[in-house]
Protein backbone atom coordinates (compact mmCIF):
# COMPACT_ATOMS: atom_id res chain seq x y z
CA UNK A 1 0.00 0.00 0.00
CA UNK A 2 1.33 3.38 -0.59
CA UNK A 3 1.22 6.36 0.94
CA UNK A 4 -0.84 8.77 -1.34
CA UNK A 5 -4.03 6.03 -0.20
CA UNK A 6 -3.96 7.05 3.13
CA UNK A 7 -4.31 11.10 1.70
CA UNK A 8 -7.33 12.91 1.58
CA UNK A 9 -7.54 16.03 -1.36
CA UNK A 10 -7.82 19.09 -0.25
CA UNK A 11 -11.37 20.29 -1.34
CA UNK A 12 -11.95 23.33 -3.45
CA UNK A 13 -14.29 25.87 -4.26
CA UNK A 14 -14.91 23.96 -7.28
CA UNK A 15 -14.85 20.13 -5.80
CA UNK A 16 -16.41 21.68 -2.70
CA UNK A 17 -20.09 19.09 -3.01
CA UNK A 18 -23.06 21.91 -1.98
CA UNK A 19 -25.69 19.51 -2.70
CA UNK A 20 -26.55 16.14 -0.75
CA UNK A 21 -22.80 17.28 0.70
CA UNK A 22 -22.97 13.98 2.94
CA UNK A 23 -22.43 12.17 0.12
CA UNK A 24 -19.14 13.62 -0.88
CA UNK A 25 -15.73 11.76 -0.34
CA UNK A 26 -12.36 13.25 -0.83
CA UNK A 27 -10.19 10.57 -0.19
CA UNK A 28 -7.72 8.87 -1.98
CA UNK A 29 -9.05 5.98 -1.24
CA UNK A 30 -12.40 6.27 -2.60
CA UNK A 31 -11.22 8.07 -5.94
CA UNK A 32 -8.81 5.17 -6.80
CA UNK A 33 -11.92 2.66 -6.04
CA UNK A 34 -14.09 4.52 -8.59
CA UNK A 35 -11.08 5.18 -10.94
CA UNK A 36 -9.39 1.83 -10.70
CA UNK A 37 -13.30 0.22 -11.43
CA UNK A 38 -14.52 2.24 -14.34
CA UNK A 39 -13.70 1.04 -18.10
CA UNK A 40 -14.54 4.27 -19.51
CA UNK A 41 -14.99 8.16 -18.59
CA UNK A 42 -16.40 11.66 -20.11
CA UNK A 43 -13.97 14.21 -20.66
CA UNK A 44 -14.90 17.66 -21.13
CA UNK A 45 -13.12 20.45 -22.54
CA UNK A 46 -14.37 23.91 -24.09
CA UNK A 47 -14.38 25.39 -27.45
CA UNK A 48 -13.04 28.59 -27.55
CA UNK A 49 -16.52 30.04 -28.28
CA UNK A 50 -17.67 28.61 -24.90
CA UNK A 51 -19.32 25.30 -26.48
CA UNK A 52 -18.59 21.94 -24.17
CA UNK A 53 -17.40 18.98 -25.81
CA UNK A 54 -18.20 15.32 -23.55
CA UNK A 55 -16.33 12.45 -25.26
CA UNK A 56 -15.62 8.95 -23.72
CA UNK A 57 -12.85 7.80 -23.81
CA UNK A 58 -10.51 5.14 -22.01
CA UNK A 59 -7.64 5.72 -19.56
CA UNK A 60 -5.74 4.69 -16.95
CA UNK A 61 -4.44 5.69 -13.44
CA UNK A 62 -0.80 5.75 -13.29
CA UNK A 63 -0.09 6.66 -9.17
CA UNK A 64 -1.18 10.33 -9.15
CA UNK A 65 -2.14 10.89 -12.57
CA UNK A 66 -5.09 10.00 -15.21
CA UNK A 67 -3.40 8.94 -18.65
CA UNK A 68 -5.49 9.21 -21.38
CA UNK A 69 -4.55 8.17 -25.35
CA UNK A 70 -6.08 9.16 -28.26
CA UNK A 71 -4.76 9.56 -32.65
CA UNK A 72 -2.11 12.37 -32.12
CA UNK A 73 -4.22 14.08 -35.27
CA UNK A 74 -7.86 13.75 -33.18
CA UNK A 75 -8.97 16.88 -32.00
CA UNK A 76 -9.84 16.32 -28.58
CA UNK A 77 -6.30 15.08 -27.82
CA UNK A 78 -4.78 17.76 -29.62
CA UNK A 79 -6.80 19.84 -27.72
CA UNK A 80 -5.72 18.08 -24.64
CA UNK A 81 -1.94 18.60 -25.21
CA UNK A 82 -2.75 22.34 -25.05
CA UNK A 83 -2.95 22.61 -22.05
CA UNK A 84 -6.41 23.76 -21.40
CA UNK A 85 -8.93 23.74 -18.34
CA UNK A 86 -10.51 20.09 -18.52
CA UNK A 87 -13.05 18.54 -16.52
CA UNK A 88 -13.12 14.14 -16.40
CA UNK A 89 -15.88 12.23 -14.86
CA UNK A 90 -16.59 8.83 -14.35
CA UNK A 91 -20.04 7.42 -13.08
CA UNK A 92 -20.60 3.55 -12.25
CA UNK A 93 -23.68 2.92 -12.08
CA UNK A 94 -25.12 0.54 -8.95
CA UNK A 95 -28.76 0.45 -9.22
CA UNK A 96 -31.72 2.27 -9.17
CA UNK A 97 -33.41 3.32 -6.09
CA UNK A 98 -37.62 3.11 -6.78
CA UNK A 99 -39.48 5.40 -4.22
CA UNK A 100 -43.00 5.83 -3.52
CA UNK A 101 -43.09 8.99 -4.84
CA UNK A 102 -41.77 9.75 -7.98
CA UNK A 103 -39.66 12.69 -6.16
CA UNK A 104 -37.64 10.63 -4.05
CA UNK A 105 -36.48 8.30 -7.31
CA UNK A 106 -32.99 7.95 -6.99
CA UNK A 107 -30.04 5.79 -8.13
CA UNK A 108 -27.34 4.42 -6.36
CA UNK A 109 -23.94 5.10 -7.77
CA UNK A 110 -20.32 6.08 -7.62
CA UNK A 111 -19.41 9.01 -9.45
CA UNK A 112 -15.46 10.47 -9.73
CA UNK A 113 -14.85 14.49 -10.96
CA UNK A 114 -11.09 15.57 -11.49
CA UNK A 115 -10.89 19.27 -12.45
CA UNK A 116 -7.23 20.12 -13.83
CA UNK A 117 -5.30 21.15 -16.98
CA UNK A 118 -3.74 18.07 -18.82
CA UNK A 119 -0.81 18.11 -20.32
CA UNK A 120 1.07 16.10 -23.70
CA UNK A 121 3.83 13.07 -22.45
CA UNK A 122 6.16 13.51 -25.28
CA UNK A 123 8.86 11.29 -23.98
CA UNK A 124 8.93 7.73 -25.83
CA UNK A 125 9.43 5.85 -22.08
CA UNK A 126 6.56 8.14 -20.39
CA UNK A 127 3.99 7.49 -23.32
CA UNK A 128 5.17 3.83 -23.58
CA UNK A 129 4.60 3.43 -19.44
CA UNK A 130 1.03 5.46 -19.68
CA UNK A 131 -0.03 3.32 -22.94
CA UNK A 132 0.96 -0.13 -20.89
CA UNK A 133 -0.81 1.52 -18.15
CA UNK A 134 -4.06 1.54 -20.08
CA UNK A 135 -4.27 -1.64 -21.98
CA UNK A 136 -3.40 -3.31 -18.35
CA UNK A 137 -6.62 -1.04 -16.95
CA UNK A 138 -8.92 -3.22 -19.16
CA UNK A 139 -7.64 -6.60 -18.43
CA UNK A 140 -4.49 -6.42 -16.29
CA UNK A 141 -1.41 -8.50 -17.55
CA UNK A 142 -2.76 -7.74 -20.64
CA UNK A 143 0.42 -5.79 -21.96
CA UNK A 144 2.55 -8.57 -21.47
CA UNK A 145 0.47 -10.64 -24.49
CA UNK A 146 0.36 -8.76 -26.76
CA UNK A 147 3.13 -6.88 -29.66
CA UNK A 148 3.67 -3.29 -27.76
CA UNK A 149 3.71 -0.20 -29.93
CA UNK A 150 5.91 0.83 -32.99
CA UNK A 151 7.70 3.25 -33.02
CA UNK A 152 5.37 4.89 -35.83
CA UNK A 153 2.30 3.69 -33.61
CA UNK A 154 4.08 5.98 -30.90
CA UNK A 155 4.30 8.50 -32.84
CA UNK A 156 0.47 8.63 -34.27
CA UNK A 157 -0.51 8.59 -30.38
CA UNK A 158 -0.96 11.18 -28.79
CA UNK A 159 -1.31 10.58 -24.66
CA UNK A 160 -2.14 13.10 -22.13
CA UNK A 161 -1.85 13.53 -18.08
CA UNK A 162 -4.27 15.04 -16.25
CA UNK A 163 -3.33 15.79 -12.53
CA UNK A 164 -4.96 13.81 -9.51
CA UNK A 165 -5.06 16.76 -7.72
CA UNK A 166 -8.57 18.50 -7.37
CA UNK A 167 -11.01 15.54 -7.16
CA UNK A 168 -13.76 14.41 -5.14
CA UNK A 169 -16.16 11.87 -5.30
CA UNK A 170 -20.00 11.22 -4.59
CA UNK A 171 -21.71 7.91 -3.59
CA UNK A 172 -25.07 7.17 -3.18
CA UNK A 173 -25.94 3.36 -1.61
CA UNK A 174 -29.02 2.10 0.03
CA UNK A 175 -32.66 2.08 -0.33
CA UNK A 176 -35.18 4.40 -1.12
CA UNK A 177 -35.46 7.42 1.38
CA UNK A 178 -39.48 7.89 1.62
CA UNK A 179 -41.79 10.77 2.82
CA UNK A 180 -43.08 9.76 6.05
CA UNK A 181 -46.39 9.45 4.90
CA UNK A 182 -45.65 7.81 1.80
CA UNK A 183 -44.91 4.48 3.71
CA UNK A 184 -48.17 3.58 3.58
CA UNK A 185 -48.89 3.66 -0.43
CA UNK A 186 -49.15 0.27 -1.62
CA UNK A 187 -46.56 0.43 -4.16
CA UNK A 188 -43.40 -1.60 -4.31
CA UNK A 189 -40.23 0.39 -3.34
CA UNK A 190 -36.68 -0.73 -3.11
CA UNK A 191 -33.58 -0.92 -5.03
CA UNK A 192 -32.84 -3.05 -8.49
CA UNK A 193 -28.70 -3.45 -8.24
CA UNK A 194 -27.40 -2.70 -11.51
CA UNK A 195 -23.97 -3.66 -12.70
CA UNK A 196 -21.50 -4.42 -15.55
CA UNK A 197 -21.59 -7.61 -16.44
CA UNK A 198 -19.31 -10.03 -19.08
CA UNK A 199 -20.47 -12.40 -21.53
CA UNK A 200 -18.97 -15.03 -23.09
CA UNK A 201 -15.24 -14.10 -24.73
CA UNK A 202 -15.75 -14.98 -28.29
CA UNK A 203 -12.16 -15.68 -30.05
CA UNK A 204 -11.66 -13.67 -33.44
CA UNK A 205 -11.89 -16.04 -36.33
CA UNK A 206 -8.17 -16.51 -36.60
CA UNK A 207 -7.23 -16.88 -33.09
CA UNK A 208 -6.57 -20.64 -31.63
CA UNK A 209 -5.05 -19.47 -28.20
CA UNK A 210 -6.64 -20.22 -24.95
CA UNK A 211 -8.85 -17.78 -23.32
CA UNK A 212 -6.26 -15.45 -20.83
CA UNK A 213 -7.59 -16.13 -17.23
CA UNK A 214 -7.86 -12.23 -17.15
CA UNK A 215 -11.16 -12.30 -19.04
CA UNK A 216 -12.62 -15.49 -18.23
CA UNK A 217 -13.93 -14.99 -15.44
CA UNK A 218 -13.22 -10.91 -16.23
CA UNK A 219 -13.36 -8.86 -12.85
CA UNK A 220 -13.44 -5.21 -12.67
CA UNK A 221 -11.81 -4.95 -8.67
CA UNK A 222 -8.72 -5.44 -9.61
CA UNK A 223 -5.86 -5.79 -6.30
CA UNK A 224 -4.59 -2.57 -6.08
CA UNK A 225 -8.17 -1.24 -5.13
CA UNK A 226 -8.59 -4.11 -3.05
CA UNK A 227 -5.24 -3.60 -1.33
CA UNK A 228 -6.71 0.20 -0.42
CA UNK B 1 -43.71 4.44 -35.76
CA UNK B 2 -43.74 8.20 -35.64
CA UNK B 3 -42.77 10.74 -38.38
CA UNK B 4 -39.18 11.53 -36.78
CA UNK B 5 -37.95 8.07 -37.02
CA UNK B 6 -37.22 8.40 -40.43
CA UNK B 7 -35.46 11.54 -39.99
CA UNK B 8 -31.92 11.82 -40.41
CA UNK B 9 -30.49 14.81 -38.69
CA UNK B 10 -28.10 17.31 -41.10
CA UNK B 11 -24.67 16.73 -39.51
CA UNK B 12 -23.38 20.21 -38.56
CA UNK B 13 -19.46 21.06 -38.85
CA UNK B 14 -19.54 20.43 -34.81
CA UNK B 15 -21.52 16.90 -35.37
CA UNK B 16 -19.52 15.61 -38.13
CA UNK B 17 -17.44 12.86 -37.04
CA UNK B 18 -13.85 13.39 -38.64
CA UNK B 19 -12.21 10.35 -37.88
CA UNK B 20 -13.43 6.94 -37.90
CA UNK B 21 -16.14 8.84 -40.10
CA UNK B 22 -17.49 5.21 -41.15
CA UNK B 23 -18.56 4.75 -37.58
CA UNK B 24 -21.14 7.66 -37.68
CA UNK B 25 -24.53 7.91 -37.30
CA UNK B 26 -27.16 10.66 -37.86
CA UNK B 27 -29.98 9.08 -38.31
CA UNK B 28 -33.15 9.54 -35.65
CA UNK B 29 -33.25 6.14 -35.29
CA UNK B 30 -29.72 4.77 -34.26
CA UNK B 31 -29.74 7.67 -31.72
CA UNK B 32 -33.47 7.60 -30.56
CA UNK B 33 -32.25 4.02 -29.45
CA UNK B 34 -28.68 4.63 -27.60
CA UNK B 35 -30.96 7.21 -26.13
CA UNK B 36 -33.99 5.24 -25.54
CA UNK B 37 -31.58 2.50 -23.69
CA UNK B 38 -29.34 4.74 -21.48
CA UNK B 39 -29.85 5.21 -18.23
CA UNK B 40 -27.43 7.85 -17.06
CA UNK B 41 -25.44 10.41 -19.49
CA UNK B 42 -23.15 13.20 -19.18
CA UNK B 43 -23.90 16.99 -19.42
CA UNK B 44 -21.10 19.73 -20.06
CA UNK B 45 -21.20 23.38 -19.21
CA UNK B 46 -19.00 25.67 -19.61
CA UNK B 47 -18.23 28.23 -16.76
CA UNK B 48 -17.32 31.59 -17.15
CA UNK B 49 -13.83 30.98 -16.95
CA UNK B 50 -13.91 28.34 -19.54
CA UNK B 51 -13.90 25.11 -16.87
CA UNK B 52 -15.91 22.73 -18.12
CA UNK B 53 -18.16 20.75 -15.56
CA UNK B 54 -19.47 16.99 -16.83
CA UNK B 55 -21.52 15.68 -14.41
CA UNK B 56 -24.11 12.54 -14.40
CA UNK B 57 -27.23 12.90 -15.02
CA UNK B 58 -31.05 11.03 -15.50
CA UNK B 59 -32.57 12.56 -18.43
CA UNK B 60 -35.69 11.04 -20.73
CA UNK B 61 -36.04 11.67 -24.39
CA UNK B 62 -39.88 13.51 -25.32
CA UNK B 63 -40.12 13.35 -29.27
CA UNK B 64 -37.57 15.89 -30.31
CA UNK B 65 -36.48 17.05 -27.00
CA UNK B 66 -34.25 15.61 -24.33
CA UNK B 67 -35.53 16.63 -20.37
CA UNK B 68 -33.01 16.61 -17.54
CA UNK B 69 -34.60 17.69 -14.19
CA UNK B 70 -32.86 18.40 -10.41
CA UNK B 71 -32.90 20.71 -7.86
CA UNK B 72 -34.02 23.73 -8.36
CA UNK B 73 -31.43 25.32 -6.12
CA UNK B 74 -28.33 23.24 -7.88
CA UNK B 75 -25.68 25.00 -9.71
CA UNK B 76 -26.27 22.59 -13.00
CA UNK B 77 -29.89 23.03 -13.54
CA UNK B 78 -29.96 26.55 -12.11
CA UNK B 79 -26.97 26.93 -15.25
CA UNK B 80 -28.54 24.92 -17.83
CA UNK B 81 -31.95 27.02 -17.44
CA UNK B 82 -30.22 30.11 -18.28
CA UNK B 83 -29.74 28.97 -21.76
CA UNK B 84 -25.99 28.33 -22.32
CA UNK B 85 -24.16 25.88 -24.71
CA UNK B 86 -24.32 22.27 -23.41
CA UNK B 87 -23.12 18.98 -24.58
CA UNK B 88 -24.81 16.03 -23.48
CA UNK B 89 -23.64 12.39 -24.17
CA UNK B 90 -24.61 8.98 -23.76
CA UNK B 91 -22.22 5.93 -23.95
CA UNK B 92 -23.45 2.46 -23.85
CA UNK B 93 -20.07 0.19 -23.55
CA UNK B 94 -20.68 -2.89 -25.36
CA UNK B 95 -17.81 -5.14 -25.07
CA UNK B 96 -13.45 -5.09 -24.72
CA UNK B 97 -11.96 -5.25 -27.78
CA UNK B 98 -8.44 -6.98 -27.56
CA UNK B 99 -5.97 -7.28 -30.58
CA UNK B 100 -2.80 -8.74 -31.03
CA UNK B 101 -1.17 -5.27 -30.68
CA UNK B 102 -1.26 -2.97 -27.87
CA UNK B 103 -2.25 -0.03 -30.37
CA UNK B 104 -5.28 -1.88 -31.87
CA UNK B 105 -6.95 -2.74 -28.56
CA UNK B 106 -10.37 -0.69 -28.43
CA UNK B 107 -13.85 -1.13 -27.31
CA UNK B 108 -17.19 -1.59 -28.58
CA UNK B 109 -20.00 0.68 -27.68
CA UNK B 110 -22.75 2.99 -28.64
CA UNK B 111 -22.35 7.15 -28.48
CA UNK B 112 -24.39 9.96 -28.75
CA UNK B 113 -23.41 13.42 -28.55
CA UNK B 114 -26.22 16.17 -28.78
CA UNK B 115 -24.95 20.33 -28.89
CA UNK B 116 -27.21 22.66 -28.34
CA UNK B 117 -28.89 25.25 -25.85
CA UNK B 118 -31.05 23.99 -22.96
CA UNK B 119 -34.21 26.23 -22.03
CA UNK B 120 -36.05 26.12 -18.53
CA UNK B 121 -39.82 24.16 -18.71
CA UNK B 122 -41.91 26.81 -16.34
CA UNK B 123 -45.08 25.64 -17.43
CA UNK B 124 -46.36 23.21 -14.91
CA UNK B 125 -48.01 20.38 -17.21
CA UNK B 126 -44.63 20.12 -19.24
CA UNK B 127 -42.76 20.10 -16.39
CA UNK B 128 -45.13 17.11 -15.13
CA UNK B 129 -44.65 15.43 -18.18
CA UNK B 130 -41.14 15.71 -18.41
CA UNK B 131 -41.14 14.30 -14.41
CA UNK B 132 -43.37 11.43 -15.77
CA UNK B 133 -41.28 10.67 -18.43
CA UNK B 134 -37.64 10.71 -16.59
CA UNK B 135 -39.36 7.86 -13.79
CA UNK B 136 -40.71 6.20 -16.84
CA UNK B 137 -37.35 6.12 -19.18
CA UNK B 138 -36.09 4.19 -16.28
CA UNK B 139 -38.80 1.91 -15.78
CA UNK B 140 -41.76 1.93 -18.05
CA UNK B 141 -45.18 2.08 -16.34
CA UNK B 142 -43.30 3.21 -13.10
CA UNK B 143 -44.85 6.27 -13.08
CA UNK B 144 -48.44 5.20 -13.06
CA UNK B 145 -47.67 2.99 -9.81
CA UNK B 146 -46.30 5.73 -7.50
CA UNK B 147 -47.50 8.92 -5.91
CA UNK B 148 -46.62 11.94 -8.84
CA UNK B 149 -45.34 15.54 -7.57
CA UNK B 150 -46.87 17.91 -4.96
CA UNK B 151 -46.85 21.46 -6.26
CA UNK B 152 -44.01 21.87 -3.31
CA UNK B 153 -41.49 19.05 -5.25
CA UNK B 154 -42.30 21.08 -8.80
CA UNK B 155 -41.60 24.08 -6.68
CA UNK B 156 -38.38 22.67 -5.50
CA UNK B 157 -37.72 20.56 -9.36
CA UNK B 158 -35.70 22.50 -12.26
CA UNK B 159 -36.57 21.05 -15.57
CA UNK B 160 -34.55 22.07 -18.59
CA UNK B 161 -35.10 20.59 -22.31
CA UNK B 162 -32.87 20.84 -24.87
CA UNK B 163 -33.57 19.61 -28.37
CA UNK B 164 -32.23 16.74 -30.34
CA UNK B 165 -31.43 18.62 -33.12
CA UNK B 166 -27.60 18.71 -33.62
CA UNK B 167 -26.45 15.49 -32.68
CA UNK B 168 -24.40 12.34 -34.11
CA UNK B 169 -23.60 8.66 -32.66
CA UNK B 170 -20.91 7.17 -32.97
CA UNK B 171 -21.00 2.78 -32.83
CA UNK B 172 -18.44 0.19 -33.33
CA UNK B 173 -19.14 -3.43 -33.04
CA UNK B 174 -17.35 -6.67 -34.08
CA UNK B 175 -13.71 -8.39 -33.50
CA UNK B 176 -10.33 -6.85 -33.02
CA UNK B 177 -9.06 -5.86 -36.93
CA UNK B 178 -4.85 -6.45 -36.64
CA UNK B 179 -2.13 -5.06 -38.56
CA UNK B 180 -1.63 -7.99 -41.14
CA UNK B 181 1.70 -9.49 -39.86
CA UNK B 182 0.60 -10.17 -36.50
CA UNK B 183 -2.78 -12.49 -37.04
CA UNK B 184 0.76 -14.53 -36.78
CA UNK B 185 0.83 -13.86 -32.86
CA UNK B 186 0.00 -16.58 -30.37
CA UNK B 187 -1.71 -14.57 -28.40
CA UNK B 188 -5.59 -14.84 -27.44
CA UNK B 189 -7.34 -11.91 -29.74
CA UNK B 190 -11.40 -11.82 -29.45
CA UNK B 191 -14.21 -9.67 -28.19
CA UNK B 192 -15.52 -9.58 -24.04
CA UNK B 193 -19.12 -8.72 -24.69
CA UNK B 194 -20.46 -5.79 -21.89
CA UNK B 195 -23.36 -5.29 -20.89
CA UNK B 196 -25.59 -3.64 -17.75
CA UNK B 197 -26.98 -6.61 -15.71
CA UNK B 198 -29.80 -6.50 -13.02
CA UNK B 199 -29.37 -8.42 -9.73
CA UNK B 200 -32.53 -9.43 -7.86
CA UNK B 201 -34.85 -6.54 -6.53
CA UNK B 202 -34.46 -5.73 -3.40
CA UNK B 203 -37.50 -4.51 -1.44
CA UNK B 204 -36.87 -2.06 1.58
CA UNK B 205 -37.82 -3.09 5.04
CA UNK B 206 -41.33 -1.27 5.12
CA UNK B 207 -42.10 -3.02 1.67
CA UNK B 208 -44.91 -5.65 1.81
CA UNK B 209 -45.92 -5.11 -2.07
CA UNK B 210 -45.22 -7.65 -4.65
CA UNK B 211 -42.36 -7.00 -7.25
CA UNK B 212 -43.44 -5.61 -10.51
CA UNK B 213 -43.08 -6.66 -13.76
CA UNK B 214 -41.16 -4.12 -15.02
CA UNK B 215 -38.20 -4.58 -12.83
CA UNK B 216 -38.10 -8.60 -13.03
CA UNK B 217 -37.04 -9.23 -15.63
CA UNK B 218 -35.37 -5.54 -16.23
CA UNK B 219 -34.76 -4.93 -19.53
CA UNK B 220 -33.33 -1.42 -21.04
CA UNK B 221 -34.72 -1.99 -24.76
CA UNK B 222 -37.69 -0.55 -24.93
CA UNK B 223 -41.13 -0.84 -26.86
CA UNK B 224 -40.35 2.60 -28.46
CA UNK B 225 -36.96 1.63 -29.75
CA UNK B 226 -37.62 -1.41 -31.07
CA UNK B 227 -40.80 0.29 -32.89
CA UNK B 228 -38.06 1.68 -34.62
Amino acid sequence: MTSYYNKVLEPTSRTTLRRRAGRAKYDRAAIDAILDEGLVGHLGICDPDGQPVVLPVTYARLADDIVFHGAALGRLLGTLAQGVPVCFTVTLLDGLVLARSAFHHSMNYRSLVVLGEARALRDTEAKLAALTAVVDHVAPGRSADVRGPSRQELAATEVATLPLREASAKIRTGPPVDAAEDYALPCWAGELPLSLAAGAPLADARCAAPTPAYIDPYRRIHAKSIAA
